[in-house]
C-alpha cells in the first residue's frame, strides 16, 4: 500500500494511492488506523507533502561500506545516530534551498524508514513491527560545516539546514527493508546506487539499538545511511533519489534569496 | 513573570504564577498571548510539568571555560549543537531513569533559553526578541556511550535517554540572561556554581548562530551549556538545578526497572 500526504485547496490530508493514479482519502492519520473514506482525488489535483508532517529525524552516520571508504572513515562498531530538525523536511517538488553560507552541499540517497507504533527496548525480532513502511529520503549536507563541527565531537549544523531533508513521495509498507534498490541522481545522471541488502546496520537493528535509550514515536523517521556516490549540488540541479516500491523524490536545488 | 505548565484532575494547561502561591490559568499557549482568564488553582493543587510539551531540544557543549578545561577539550572556535530527543524530556519531580546499560551518568546544570517567536537569520541585536524566557535544564548525559559517539563525530545518543533532559519549574521572562547564577547540587551539596556571564557564546549569539541554518520555533529549547563541576549521579540521588530568578529544578534517580 502507498500511503500520501497531500494538500488540495486548503486542506491537508493522508490518502491511500490507487494503481490507477488517484487517491483515496483516509479518515485520519495512518498512525492511528487505515480507514479510507469514500473520497477520491485525481492525483493531478493535489500537492504531494512530505509523508509525515513535522517528524522527528533521526539519521545514521557511514552505514554502507562503500560509503565509508569514500569518507576515509572507520568502520563504525555501532550505529552513528544524529538528528535533523523537523525545519528540515520538505516535501516532493519542493527546493532545496542552497544556503548563503553553502561552500559544499551534497546530496545523500537513503531509504527511509517511517515508525508507526511506539518503540521501547524492542528487540530485533520484532522491530519491523513497529514499522508503518518506508520512503525516499535526501540526507542533504554542508560538508565544510559537517566536517568541521564532527571534529569537535558534534554533528547537526552541517545537515540541520532548512530544507536539507526531502522525503517522500509515499510511504510504501508490506517492503523488505534488507533488499531494495536505491538510487540518487543528479540532473538524471546516476551518482548513487545500492541494493539495502548492503547496509552495515540492518532496519531491524537499527531500531533495537535507538529504542535500547530512545522511545520511537509513531511518526519518527530513520535515514538509514547513504552508499558511495554522495557529490556536490548546486542551483539548478534537480536531485531524484528513487527507492524501490516507493518510487522517485525530485527536488530542485535553488539558491537562498 | 512566571509562566508554568500545570496538569488539574485530567486537565493540561498553562497559568502564571502569582507571587502568593497561586496559579492563574491563561486562555490558552503563551506561544500564543499572555491572556489570563479568572481561574486559580492554589499551587499545591497542581502537578507542575515541563514548561513546555514535546519541545526540539538544542545543547549547546563545551560554553563555559571551566567545563573545557574540566572536559580538557579545546575551547570551541564556533557554538557545538546537538539536539535531545523530546522523549527526553521531564518536568520538575519526574525521576532521572538511571539506565541498565549506563556506567556514568553525570548531571549538567545548565539555563535553558524558551523561544517565543519564530527566528530565522535573527542577528545578535534582535535576537532576545525571540526569547519568551528562561527555565533550568539538566542536560542529563551517560558519559561512557557519548565518549564514544564523539570519538566518531556524532552526539545523540549518550545524551538522548528518555529522561536524560529534566525541564522547569517554570519559564521566567524579563531575566537578563547575561547576568544569572545558576548552581547544580545533589544531595543538597553544590557541585556546580557559575554565573551566565562566563557564557563562550552567549544567548544572543547562539541564536544568531543556530537560525542562521534552521528555523527556531515558539517552544524550542536551548540548552547553553554547563559550566565545571559535572559529576556522577546513581539512583537514590536528588539534584537540583538553580538558576536565579526562576527558581529550583527538583528530580530524585531512580534505576530502570
Amino acid at each position: 500500500m502507498k500511503i500520501v500526504r497531500y494538500q488540495i485547496d486548503d486542506e491537508v490530508a493522508f490518502g491511500i494511492l490507487d494503481n490507477g493514479g488517484s487517491i483515496r482519502r483516509l479518515a485520519g492519520s495512518p498512525f492511528d488506523s487505515l480507514q479510507p473514506t469514500d473520497v477520491t482525488h485525481p492525483l493531478d489535483r493535489v500537492r504531494l507533502l512530505a509523508p509525515v508532517e513535522s517528524p522527528r529525524v533521526f539519521g545514521i552516520g557511514l552505514n554502507y561500506v562503500s560509503h565509508v571508504r569514500e569518507a576515509g572513515a572507520e568502520t563504525p562498531a555501532f550505529p552513528l545516530v544524529f538528528m535533523k530538525p523537523s525545519t528540515a523536511v520538505i516535501g516532493p517538488g519542493e527546493p532545496i534551498v542552497y544556503p548563503r553560507q553553502g561552500q559544499e552541499v551534497h546530496h545523500e540517497a537513503e531509504m527511509a524508514v517511517v515508525i508507526g507504533k511506539p518503540a521501547r527496548r524492542v528487540s530485533e525480532a520484532e522491530a519491523l513491527d513497529h514499522v508503518l513502511g518506508y520512503t525516499c529520503g535526501n540526507d542533504v549536507s554542508e560538508r565544510t560545516i559537517q566536517r568541521a563541527e564532527m571534529k569537535s565531537g558534534a554533528l547537526l549544523m552541517g545537515k540541520g539546514f532548512d530544507s536539507f531533508c526531502p522525503l517522500g513521495p509515499c510511504i510504501a509498507t508490506d517492503l523488505d527493508p534488507a533488499n531494495l534498490d536505491l538510487s540518487g541522481r543528479v540532473n538524471g545522471e546516476v551518482r548513487q546506487q545500492i541494493n539495502t541488502s548492503d547496509l552495515l546496520f540492518s532496519v531491524p537493528r537499527l531500531i533495537e539499538y535507538i529504542s535500547a535509550a530512545i522511545t520511537l514515536l509513531p511518526g519518527d523517521v530513520i535515514l538509514t545511511g547513504t552508499p558511495a556516490g554522495v557529490g556536490p549540488i548546486a542551483p539548478g540541479d534537480v536531485v531524484e533519489i528513487e527507492l524501490a516500491g516507493v518510487g522517485v523524490l525530485s527536488n530542485p536545488v535553488v539558491a537562498e534569496s
